[in-house]
């Protein structure tokens, strides 16, 4: 906010560069250990984030029952559970950053995807990964309390009453739009050439964006944003209800994805390399 | 606190500048994407800050209106919507700092404006943008949920039972005092030359300190601070009341921007040249 | 935890050094403009401290308060106002932590004089700008809302019903100590030499000390810790309970804060300079 | 998500080097003030840990009593003491971690011992300093107030009802599981190598880390993951049910943490000296 971050020094092209478009396949990636490493390390991540998250959900329900003697006031709250998915956001993304870019959500792998920051192969392999965690997820917490994760919802996305499918796959793209407009922020490597630290910092905004998104969309869908998480939890609860709206939580996500990537190519770092030159006047911050 | 950091080096006059002030009307600004892309970021900034924060505001009072089968602690209650604004501001900062400069907030623009941070013209399309994001922002939320829209108020800003005109007027100077105090403080040129990171950090005090006001000031005003959030909510929610306070939330941020302006320019930096060679025995953090 | 932060280097004696200790009186200071603008900068924080937190508490007791329609779990609750006193403490830290070291407490500033980081003389300004700014912070909140503020407590610090003056006693300076503590740990210079970041993150844990520490003792003294905050809410309240346990509010937090200088300068930096040589072995983190 | 950290240079096998295993006694540690000084830091933050965290729970249990005139929506809520567990653990890393390396928890000094990054020795040293100060800690809260401490609780951990021990153990493996693979990934020399500043921004995640695990098992099992924790709290409460569950606490983060460590060094960092020329491919995040 209208500091100028060129303090001390003059920006010249050499100071930050993209990386080149991923392939759509690349051959070379099957022969790295880092490679089945990233996998593995996706689907524990996806597979932690569905175990805490949805116990939370179910715990804060099992409090508040009233037939159980809960507690109006009993329990985390929305607020808590809103902090459980974007916390656990914030720290898989820290954990998970260096070894697999800490995607943990399909739809951010689709952004990325679209542009051309991972290869094909890569990206469907997360997705398979992202999903098979969510099921593992939720099965554990099933596995543990059986009978409060049926009689509780078992954390599955569903419509809201009173709400249109328009509305909840709007919802569900301007959600997704301000997760995956963060990650891109986060990550830019022109950001990065200005503010050395920033991917350190970034799984903190990532999560506040998983936080905030949380707070709104709960009362409409239960916030989905994540198409893994909504799948994961369709599959062990397994209600007619939860498969009939189950397509909001894909297709939603995807576009909320895309048009965040596109948005972030063609519009914030459309002229970086003509405009380079003008940058001065565009860096007060 | 009391430490000095001064570690392994002297100041020395050339350790910061401040960057020249900016002109009224630059017209080189005009011939370069980057001025037009700033000006989007901070329409689709405003947009999101406003989308996500009213639709929070209002699923909460959906969720505890006794006439819908609501429950008194349902929903994210105050707490969460303190955060909501916060936690916005925080992801959107960070977001958009490296492409507007992250304002987001008439008041916070002409602060620096004030300041010599930005350009007259630069000013004026930037409140344009941002009044019409909100504009935006609550436009979606009524869409998608009408009835809910109308009935809960709207998120619009009025002053609750029993404050007067001029109470609510103090709480908006103060509460935006705090925010655009810490605006400056946090992007201080003479900061950055002892902290190189500041920038990378500043989102976080920033998105705290409307957190905090919120936290103090929604009984009052439901706490504005930011004209454009006013502005949009009394568009589109389009009642007697929110008109008719509606002069309190431009005049109490601006003139809060105003203070904060001046008492960083000519108490905190006033001597910020000459006392430079005293530096020393001021550095105790 | 566990880590080597040498790496890719050694640590010699040169790597930190601690500042000399400061004058009781140093005359030099009194010729610096710097001297006075941070002791303008103490009095606006400590009075931003005071509005924005006791607001939030006034405003969360107006909101329950069934005579006037409340609704019990209406308002922030009481983790809104242990937010609210954290999160000033981290913003206003942050943002006067290089004009004044950012104390804003009178059991901060009495710590670091016993350590020798403060001259005396600064030591009893800025405590006396403290308490004027608190005085006028709560008497803004008074003049905003004349009879809330009476009947809601004025955010005054008093033993609750049960408790003896010995437990609150107790609290206070174990409160108190948490955040000394924490002050000296952020400000150590020698973790500086090592983690050459920690000024700007330093505000961060110390204001989530301050949050902590109100989650504990709300319910038993309602969270002094801070002399400055008793006293300014004491003179404005002016009620005989609230001066009747005002002592305790002063001894507390300087007997915790001696302790914590102690514990600082005694245990954990006793054998700094003899150690050194010895560095290695104590280094992982 | 995304980005190629690699700006501006290439990796090469020199840019991080994991410290050699610790050895399991180490003669020399003896000999070094900083190794008692470790210790007594242990001790003092897990006492401070136990001290803030259970006077949190009692302080809650008390304001929601209805025989004392509670308000079953006073107090702090379970959001509030998660975030007390959560909030302290983060200020104790960050003051503990260049004196001690900040465990404060045998499951994490177990963990680490595994991945030989301590030395035996220290390892038991600390353990036990970590249960002594975690007794003294609620020791200290019950001194303050004898009978709510007794008719709270005291803060143990006890299975809830309707939960079997295999579900109650399985939670504090797997949330301890989450606490210690964060700790892992904070501290990786590997990420190190890459993004200098991690050590100082460890904390925070490793104290979200924490609060997530609460907001999700403080229904089934109050949440342990800390030997000392719950080993501290039933010495001072000393009721049968709580030493009856007892080994659950020591069993199941211990699992948890030696599983963490298997994943982190077997298959995280298995190859990673021999995948290093294949790094680049892998660092996208």
């Amino acid at each position: 906010m209208g500091k100028d971050v060129e303090v001390g020094g003059e920006f010249n092209a050499k100071d930050y560069h993209d990386p080149p478009p991923a392939e759509l396949i690349d051959a070379e990636e099957f022969t790295q250990w880092s490679f089945y490493r990233a996998i593995i390390a996706e689907f524990i991540a996806t597979l932690l984030f569905l175990y805490i998250t949805v116990l939370t959900v179910i715990g804060y329900k099992s409090q508040i029952d009233p037939t159980k003697n809960g507690d109006e006031c009993g329990g985390v709250g929305i607020l808590g559970i809103a902090w459980a998915f974007g916390g656990m956001i914030f720290i898989l993304v820290y954990c998970t950053a260096g070894i697999s870019g800490g995607h943990i959500n399909p739809a951010v792998t689709f952004g990325l995807l679209l542009a051309r920051k991972v290869s094909l192969v890569r990206a469907i392999l997360y997705m398979v990964a992202q999903c098979l965690g969510a099921v593992c997820g939720c099965g554990l917490v099933k596995a543990f309390q059986k009978s409060y994760y049926t009689n509780y919802g078992g954390g599955a996305n569903e419509l809201a009453m009173g709400y249109s499918k328009g509305t909840g796959l709007g919802a569900e793209i301007i959600g997704t739009f301000v997760l995956v407009y963060t990650v891109f922020s986060a990550t830019d490597p022109k950001r990065n050439a200005r503010d050395s630290h920033v991917p350190v910092l970034a799984p903190l905004p990532i999560g506040f964006a998983v936080f905030m998104v949380h707070l709104a969309t709960i009362p409409i869908t239960g916030t989905g944003i994540n198409p893994a998480r909504s799948f994961g939890a369709a599959v062990i609860y397994n209600k007619e209800k939860a498969w009939d709206d189950h397509w909001i939580f894909w297709v939603g996500p995807f576009i909320g994805a895309a048009i965040a990537a596109l948005y972030h190519q063609y519009i914030l770092r459309a002229a970086a390399v003509k405009a380079l030159g003008s940058f001065r006047s565009s860096s007060n911050i």
